[in-house]
């Protein structure tokens, strides 16, 4: 039995705005949490007085908060951080992404999603979507397994010849067999914190039949559908010369939408495509970093909202970013739609709640954590506001404005998943998954070498340039 | 003699993007830039030879850039950080910043101060132009003098009894006086780094007498002119009722502009205005975090640019960001110019040496810090790219992207000013001067009950809101 007590923090449930407890505790036994309060420091006393070992933390002066989800990441990428930053989507994909992601071999795969994962870990963040890359996805499994972080991913479908590179692309069987061995090797893993999604990458990238049956495989399954949608005018234009059809509705056409879907970025859309996505509950994936860096536009999160469509947040792969933080992707949210719709737009409440308890429903596992109530694990972020500058914090009533808008990566004290630490400041070894600045430029070095040396950077990537 | 050599970096010179030095060397003898490269290493071997002390850092892996210059900050505003976060500028400055900034007393001011100038330094920015409030603007001096930073500063003046609550209001020989008196005390004190601005607040709070007054006196004195324009349609609107001319326009038939005048904002202009201020040499204070928080809107960078108008970055205070950080500022300044005008829009290149170069001209410290050159103070600030996660960096041949878009201000290894240490990430005593959590929220809660307890937080503040 592994029992621990975290007391004494401000505990932010996330249940709701209010459901904030001074000098709170938290009980978890074997990952679980068994008690709040003061039930949670009765059941430590009787434990103590049996005499069985207790982790026990005392956060005085400390903000506990549900470990961060983000919905849309790309640990395959983490090793492409630092590339172009002046090009929209499909060039970027062409020149930099795709030929980085088919450089990869299970080594540097492997080595790019330890990185993300000790970011990722670092940041607070406990729980990640992510969409893999067409081959070596076992990699990132391995990776998310010994991360001790909660994963959902899968192998990126891209089954069109005429859209894909020939290097970055898999035959529609070909890429249907290997979701179903991923599925098969790695669903419900470590205890159930990695689990498959299936991930066509986008519509522009697919065939009809490869979404259709990604659909109605993780219906039948009971697995996520990950894509992205309606990131770029280009991207649209594209979906709409091929299907005829808006993007959502072509997607909704092939069975992809409903509250097990995840789609990422979702900018851009008509009114009938929003009905659609508040009627069959779709879920958002709010990228905010990347959606400025690659010019593509700001997201209506409060019109979504609005409508009841869940929006949640992610930092997107590193090369668009180039970070894996919710605190910047917390605060651009925030601050992005005080431009587009107003001061009130969207709260500081708002944008921690698509961080936390947003987020965990999205994956389907509301039950499992993104709050911090009885009965869900112990997936945790402690925060010292006392780190760095954020300071004052008195004159709001709630954490909510600080940790949005004036909190970063320097203010988590410890990132707990199933009530194991997989990040604390002062320990190294919890880190001891991140590599070093030699592995990793020498890993980069690897891509590079391997991306260039095809000799034909542009000519292996048909897809043509949008309007 | 204090003799600096700093060898084995990355110097990034910042006087053109490829003023790049790997395994560069800096030579500094009492805080003035002396050699460069090979003749740094010469000059500290016959120093060594000589057997003089030099301090020698060896930054191995380390990049070394000018340090940061902000030129838009409110020292007085730090310890406001937290507070409302859904207001437009009006309101704003009504219900939280004049009431906190009237609370102040010279404690509480110089508590605020070094707390901001510690963040300030924690950041790797070695000079900011500050504006102060209308009262204990010593205060301020006292803590830059403490801090080792390049200081330039100045009371705001609020002399139009109609537009200022009594509170926050100084009459306008009073407030001019007061200037005198701080030019006479604090201006080229601490061997130059402490110098005073002339800061009408803004046109809104000012006498068209008083904005004449501090225009004529500055160029006399040869000191700046620091104040807000154009920042928010209200405000706009406010200055056109009064004086029918546009903001930029009324400004300068005052005598405000010119290149020894900065302007905080400066986003909603007309044609003839960005005119005006190419014509005129006036230096732009570029400020996107604030102006996303408060809702005020993007200003066109790029178009400035393109007209010749210098550009430059600050903070602002800390409760419109809520943070003091130049890596926050200049990842906002190149991520928004992306969705505002495509993604090619402005460099990194470009935010980067808005941030340094282009700051220390406005500041008329264009002969003394902003590049790293010989002749120029040793004002530096030596960044880790493997400190967090920033890499890999080997994708592209220059650091200006990663430094904008990946690092943060855990990439800070030490700041110096005139060779001076003012920051250094290991030591303590170097952020001796920020006050401790208990100190800060002490001073809120004082500023906070002082605040409410005139009973009349409205009231107090006559200033109508705009149409």
């Amino acid at each position: 039995m592994r029992a621990l007590l975290i007391e004494n923090a401000l505990v932010a449930g996330m249940r709701s705005a209010d459901d904030l407890h001074p000098a709170g505790a938290v009980w978890a036994v074997d990952g679980v949490i068994q008690a709040l309060g003061r039930e949670a420091r009765s059941a430590a006393a009787n434990a103590f007085s049996r005499g069985e070992a207790v982790e026990t933390v005392d956060a005085e002066g400390l903000w506990l908060f549900p470990g961060f989800v983000q919905t849309h990441i790309h640990l395959c990428q983490t090793l492409l951080r630092n590339g172009p930053d002046d090009l929209q989507l499909l060039p970027w994909l062409r020149t930099h992404v795709w030929p980085g992601e088919a450089a990869h071999d299970e080594e540097t795969l492997f080595l790019s999603a330890r990185l993300g994962l000790a970011e990722l870990a670092a940041g607070g963040t406990t729980a990640i979507l992510d969409m893999g890359t067409v081959r070596h996805t076992d990699a990132i499994f391995r990776a998310a397994e010994a991360s001790g972080l909660r994963v959902t991913s899968g192998n990126a479908l891209m089954d069109d010849p005429s859209t894909n590179p020939p290097e970055l692309f898999a035959e529609t069987e070909d890429a249907l067999a290997e979701g179903e061995r991923l599925l098969a090797r790695w669903h419900g893993g470590a205890g159930g914190r990695l689990r498959f999604a299936w991930c066509p990458r986008f519509a522009v990238s697919c065939t009809d039949r490869i979404l259709r049956e990604a659909a109605s495989r993780a219906r039948a399954q009971g697995v996520l559908v990950h894509t992205h949608a309606s990131e770029n005018h280009d991207e649209i234009d594209l979906v709409k010369a091929r299907s005829g059809r808006a993007n959502i509705e072509h997607l909704r056409d092939l069975g992809i939408g409903g509250p097990t879907t995840v789609l990422a970025h979702v900018i851009h859309t008509n009114e009938a495509e929003r009905r659609l996505l508040a009627a069959d509950g779709t879920a958002v994936a709010h990228c905010p970093s990347s959606n400025l860096k690659l010019a593509s536009g700001i997201c209506p999160v409060p019109d979504y909202l609005s409508r009841g469509i869940r929006v949640t947040l992610g930092a997107d792969g590193a090369p668009c970013n180039d970070r894996l933080d919710p605190f910047s992707e917390m605060r651009h949210a925030a601050l992005l739609q005080k431009i587009a719709a107003g001061p009130a737009a969207l709260t500081a409440w708002q944008v921690v709640r698509m961080a936390t308890a947003e987020g965990a429903a999205a994956l389907g596992l509301g039950d499992v954590c993104g709050t911090i109530e009885v009965g869900k694990r112990a997936d945790l972020v402690l925060l010292d506001p006392s780190s760095g500058f954020a300071r004052p914090v008195s004159w709001r009533d709630d954490p909510y404005g600080p940790v949005v808008f004036s909190f970063d990566r320097g203010n988590v004290v410890e990132t707990r998943v199933d009530g194991e630490v997989v990040f604390h400041r002062d320990r190294r070894p919890a880190r001891a998954l991140a590599p070093t600045a030699g592995e990793i430029e020498a890993a980069a070095g690897r891509l590079r070498e391997r991306k260039t040396g095809t000799g034909r950077r542009e000519a292996a990537l048909p897809l043509e340039e949008g309007t």
